[in-house]
């Protein structure tokens, strides 16, 4: 048996416990935890230091250290987040259907926890204790894998909390850290079969596609997010302006935000040059196909690799097509499934567009920036699934469940 | 683009129009293929039958040859088989649940299709028409890959039914049969992200492994089942002998039946002589720890292997435990996670069973061949999940499904 072996053996044995503990029991202990955090302030941060001290050392670019590096204020907002989770309801034990078969069996269709959840993540260290917190309050064990850099922050977190789990009578291995940050290990985790339910990655298109290509473990994958918002030939070109300036520029390194905009040609000439002046307000780069060139003469040249990119940035590409059904083409051929949206006063456009466009989810007349766990009212996230096997966008506790069917009989046999 | 990635193409191209296409059309497909199958079944039978003459040649065994022939009458109820999906509810364009956000946000969350579903399976060729008319009325455009001993029938029942999509004003494409046979085009089939959103393997363990170490799309595992029937201390005994008399031997080759089974060492002298020679009547051989074989001098000795064994054959394994907990611990440590039993007229030692015991179906009893689809009111199944990820158990057409969130604003920005 391998090291990380034995870690998930002790994740699956802890699973086991967790699986049938109480409501009252899962926040009790996530009180605990979010305690536990405040009270190890001065141990996480100072741990943190060591990881800020390597990063600069190493060079790393200044989004990315503010990502790693943790305060008081940063560390009472995660234990505000863990306390957040214990309020939210719990998703384990719902009977979803019932029935009585004529034979006279039973057939309870309950909700369940997954058992137990692999989240690898990069070098973001309040991801441990969200996810953590998350998978706790579903009732499944989860094993952490997050970047090198942040690995004395997330041991100095995941400690704080696992003292807390005992102290609430949970098992300590409900929360497991690989402690291991090697490549080898990250494969080795996504390969855990017989221990590891699901695998959710939490990262960049890198992390997703190896862990797409590499993992024999179910996987949800999440996050590339290549948006699109169409304006349709009846938009409100003022609401139009003011949804892809929002969707582009209040936020550009999220998945959720906008990369492409279509534009029909009935109204491009009156819409490009009222959504481009927005959005130059922001410094936003357009790449536009040869007649959003036309039109606004100042932008640059798309090549085919725009219509695919997931910039991140202040960029965009920008297309003019001659219908609705050339706009959903395009979004079909390019779109990354996550949120994509129409701008129309025409309820039939965009009843079509709903219907036709196969992503996680589809606006009309709103800012794809709302796919997301609190703005869809569930409280809080683990990720947003971009796949279609087992759950879609936000991912909230009831996506952390399973079901099995409890079959009560009185003797039947077939 | 390899030619299989052309196929995956034609199969998305066409998913997306079945993907809105109505309950009528799609029942009228259905009705119009099964018409087909019947009308061509001397085309088919030629066929099979080219099928059958290289599969005796290769000296296939009875029980496979069985399983690959088909007949006037056989060929009936594949027909009739894909006319009862057409009656079964539609399960796509359900409205799951519906919020309105405090910003006015509407957000509804929607059934659809899950898009291409693959679906490997092995030398039997009913389930190209049960898979593709299960996948038709989920709104799924299918890729059918099965095994080379029944290429030819396969195509001959696929091609009626491509023929009927047609007359019905569908594409062909909803249903796609991959021609190329060998191993290498499986593989691909598993690894042909961007063209198939989830693939079913319907098979042995063998295949199921395979599937698993080498798939890069998504999977819905299915199929093992190493199922177990525990009998408490507070069983009725002559119910027990009834419930694994049936679990073991009413249908040995299937996933559903019984493997193993346990027994509480306070009922151990009375139960299993009862059991025992019950099973005897159709020549089980048992495979018992050492106090089975002190109480059933007959029976052969256990290895550490049998616990793990999924026989499909009359053969089971045989384990005396000290407590409910012991089984548990004893299952949780073998079972498959496919349907595990417990007989007792304890309600509360039945309770904790069901509670504790992380499989698809779990019995207080009953027989565990009641995991079925047409068993469990779900009209018919396209396999069995051992996964925990999206769907457990049997897969009927709601399992066929994923969904999408329909956002309705008037000009939200975040």
């Amino acid at each position: 048996m391998t090291k990380l072996e034995a870690l998930g053996a002790r994740a699956k044995a802890a699973a086991r416990v967790l699986m049938t503990a109480t409501t009252e029991t899962k926040n009790a202990a996530l009180e605990a935890a979010a305690a536990a955090i405040e009270a190890q302030t001065a141990e996480i941060l100072a741990a943190n230091e060591k990881d800020l001290a390597a990063a600069r050392e190493t060079g790393m670019a200044s989004a990315m250290l503010d990502r790693l590096a943790l305060s008081e204020e940063r560390l009472k907002g995660i234990a505000d987040g863990v306390r957040e989770v214990a309020q939210l309801p719990d998703p384990v034990g719902a009977v979803l259907s019932e029935t009585v078969r004529p034979n006279g069996l039973k057939i309870q269709k309950v909700s369940v926890p997954l058992g137990v959840i692999a989240v690898i993540f990069e070098a973001r260290p309040n991801v441990s204790a969200d996810a953590a917190a998350l998978c706790l309050k579903s009732g499944n064990a989860v094993l952490l894998r997050g970047g090198k850099e942040a690995i004395h922050s997330n041991t100095a977190i995941v400690s704080a909390m696992r003292s807390a789990l005992e102290t609430a009578g949970l098992p300590a291995d409900c929360i497991c850290l690989v402690e291991d940050t090697s490549r080898e290990s990250a494969r080795e985790l996504m390969r855990l079969n017989g221990y590891v339910d699901v695998l959710i990655p939490r990262g960049g298109a890198g992390l997703i596609r190896s862990v797409v290509e590499n993992a024999t473990v179910p996987v949800i994958e999440t996050g590339v997010g290549n948006c699109h918002v169409y304006v349709d030939k009846d938009a409100d070109i003022p609401m139009a302006a003011e949804i892809v300036y929002n969707a582009k520029t209040s936020r550009v390194s999220v998945c959720n935000a906008a990369e492409s905009l279509l534009v029909h040609s009935a109204v491009a000439e009156k819409a490009l040059p009222a959504i481009y002046a927005r959005l130059a307000e922001k410094q936003v780069t357009l790449y536009g196909d040869e007649r959003a060139c036309a039109i606004l003469p100042g932008i640059e040249k798309a090549t085919e690799d725009d219509w695919g990119r997931e910039y991140l940035d202040y960029k965009m590409s920008v297309k003019v097509v001659d219908s609705l059904d050339e706009a959903i083409a395009h979004i079909a051929r390019y779109s990354s499934g996550h949120s994509d949206c129409i701008v129309t006063e025409n309820a039939s456009a965009a009843g079509l567009f709903l219907n036709a466009v196969d992503s996680a989810a589809v606006y009309w007349n709103a800012s794809t920036r709302f796919t997301d766990g609190g703005c869809f009212g569930f409280g809080a996230e683990i990720g947003i699934s971009t796949q279609k096997l087992h759950a879609r966008g936000p991912l909230g506790l009831p996506q952390l469940t399973s079901f099995k069917y409890k079959v009560y009989g009185d003797g039947q046999v077939r």
